[in-house]
């Protein structure tokens, strides 16, 4: 990970700006024509940028380890992902901008669809859209289940079947057990606090389910709800401390503001629905920041669909856009992935993810061809850590003074 | 770094002779014809033992790390730079043959010119020659400046408008604040002690210093002076102890000699002035040493001079030279820098190092073309870190035994 201790005494401050362009999910495997999405993609801009910058690949968390989008991204962010845990909870909340202290304990909540006898018979209650969600909510809301004085919680809606919910109070504890029994045919399980001092807010949770569950009783195939990732504001370092930078993040999804709230960044609002949109909201915002984390989903969407071709091409759209970013005149500018997702695999895979950096004057270029994985694993900048890029992303910006004499 | 821990058991005796041959700052940029200083230079011999060797490339640190030499080459040692901090007033100490004992704090000085109000006008004393610094430093060794019965005090002159100095005394602190105020325009600073049990050994510095600036306030430029890297004998784990080697160190600079013999190794008495007689120095003492490491100052300072012809001069100076050290038959022959100097940068940088490994017989050939930063990058060793070519180079020399059974 990057060496926030090494670092404080060398970081020093430039006028130079960074870009991390994260394609989600980027690394792919080979087709039966040896090529990957990447390689098969038209990128004439980022071929380009690949021969005047240079290569390598990383692992998000290890070798061999196949990484979440959370961790991913933590680990792109300079910060040892297994060190640096972040609770699904708090993720699912801060992505959609609910403010986290010290006091809080957010988890997750599903809906789900119960049967007489209160057993699951869908998990994901028959995936129900957004809009009944947020109905469900809303009623869950009106009801205005108190579940002691001292403490007062917070529902919000999400996506599809998905909410969050917090509790605030002082002395609450997260370290409780989720409730989904992560299959259908027995009852939702109940909260169970991990030690003596979560008791109390494993009983505030079981109560509000309780509750709350009598709220939609009749509202199948959402009468009821299992709750995940209980956990706490995890109180990272932030981008501004550690690195001295003033960051940015442009993302669609929540979850990618989420993180990137987690670390320092501030959320830049924008009305982006796609990578040229993004580009463009980072030209708005281009002055207020040293660093902008631009997050692009649909590369991975596509590949845990399974398809290879719609993949290759969110990785030309990105391309066409990219003279939009490249106008901006970024002093660094890298592309990479949280972790790869080969179409083949249909899911998050732990194979390396390609990188390119591209740093007019200071990258020293390698020879590479195009980008493209098979290039990138003969890079010149080698096989390593995400977690180390943010260190080359300071040096190549001007940003870290020499250590020792 | 080198695994001291697990070599204890698996170094093993041998007759075999390992050189470690230091480019400093010899790591590049390619220019407009896409060549970097070494890639340019016409290395016939270099070329021949990178298709006879392997090749590979070091972060002397981190990644993104730029090192300054003393570091550099505590990694190049096989120990970790960050853990193992040397203080400049000791390199420049040691650089100089001066003895290092428990009892002493070192500080290195700068002659620097003071206005009538005592304010500093210039940091280097208009960077007068070195025999200048030797009359001044003589001049105030005969003043015999006296501070406390129970401390010695000794000075001694280094390069330019450099000077060492030390105090040897029961119970001194190297815990102290430099004076030097890095701008003009302002006064000398007060030597500050950093802690209670360092307050006599400030005490002691302020008063040489004021008696020392008495000595010299007729003598401008340099009628005053400045002290930086106050420091005590690091304690370093020694060569013959870790790796069970009898090492030599050839070096025309200072500071080069001083990191050499802080890690144990002996200091070679020489007359040589360039590469050729350094390399007819090592013959010299060929029989005494299992290892040699040779040290070339100019393709770091051309680099710095922002010389690219003439950092490619000096390595083809290596070049034409290395015959002479063939000729002694090393069994094992590295070839790298401390770091990167590009000398588009004018100053070391982080980009990775070019590394050479040549042992007949004992390398695994990589079909490297010749040696160059694009070749090294693809090469069979990698990319690591500075501080695991010791291991690498035990081990080509047949001086680790196998770990397990």
């Amino acid at each position: 990970m990057a060496n926030f201790t090494l670092l404080k005494d060398l970081i020093q401050p430039a006028k130079t700006k960074i870009v991390l362009l994260v394609l989600d999910g980027v690394g792919g495997l080979p087709n039966a024509a040896d090529q990957t999405e990447l390689e098969a993609a038209h990128t004439p801009n980022l071929d380009r940028l690949a021969r005047e910058g240079c290569l390598g690949q990383h692992y998000p968390i290890e070798m061999g380890i196949t990484s979440g989008s959370g961790p991913g991204h933590l680990g792109l962010f300079g910060y040892d992902p297994v060190k640096y845990e972040i609770g699904r909870g708090v993720l699912e909340a801060v992505g959609i901008g609910l403010p986290l202290t010290a006091d809080d304990v957010f988890a997750r909540g599903n809906f789900c669809t119960l049967d007489a006898a209160g057993t699951i018979t869908d998990r994901r209650a028959g995936r129900i859209p957004t809009e009944t969600c947020v109905k469900l909510v809303n009623k869950i809301k009106a009801a205005n289940i108190k579940v002691a004085d001292d403490v007062e919680v917070t529902i919000e809606p999400v996506l599809d079947y998905r909410f969050v919910i917090s509790m605030r109070g002082k002395g609450l504890s997260s370290n409780l057990n989720e409730t989904d029994p992560q299959h259908t045919g027995v009852p939702p399980m109940q909260v169970v606090a991990g030690d003596t001092t979560s008791q109390r807010t494993a009983d505030l949770f079981n109560a509000w389910i309780r509750a709350a569950t009598e709220v939609i009783k009749d509202d199948a195939p959402a009468n009821g709800l299992t709750m995940r990732g209980f956990s706490g504001d995890p109180a990272f370092p932030k981008f501004k401390d550690v690195y001295g930078l003033k960051a940015g993040a442009i993302a669609i999804y929540p979850m990618y503001r989420g993180v990137a709230s987690l670390v320092g960044m501030d959320v830049v609002q924008h009305h982006a629905h796609n990578v040229a949109e993004e580009f463009d909201a980072a030209g708005q915002v281009w002055k207020n920041y040293d660093f902008l984390f631009i997050h692009v989903k649909y590369t991975d969407s596509r590949g845990e669909d399974g398809n290879f071709d719609a993949k290759k091409a969110v990785i030309e759209e990105v391309d066409a856009a990219l003279p939009r970013l490249l106008d901006l005149k970024p002093d660094v500018l890298i592309v990479t992935g949280d972790h790869s997702t080969p179409s083949q695999h249909k899911a998050h895979s732990w194979h390396p993810v390609p990188l390119l950096l591209w740093a007019p004057g200071m990258a020293r270029r390698d020879r590479s061809a195009g980008f493209g994985e098979r290039e990138c694993a003969r890079g010149g900048l080698g096989t390593f850590r995400a977690a180390d890029i943010m260190q080359l992303a300071l040096a190549h910006a001007g940003r870290l003074a020499k250590f020792g004499a």
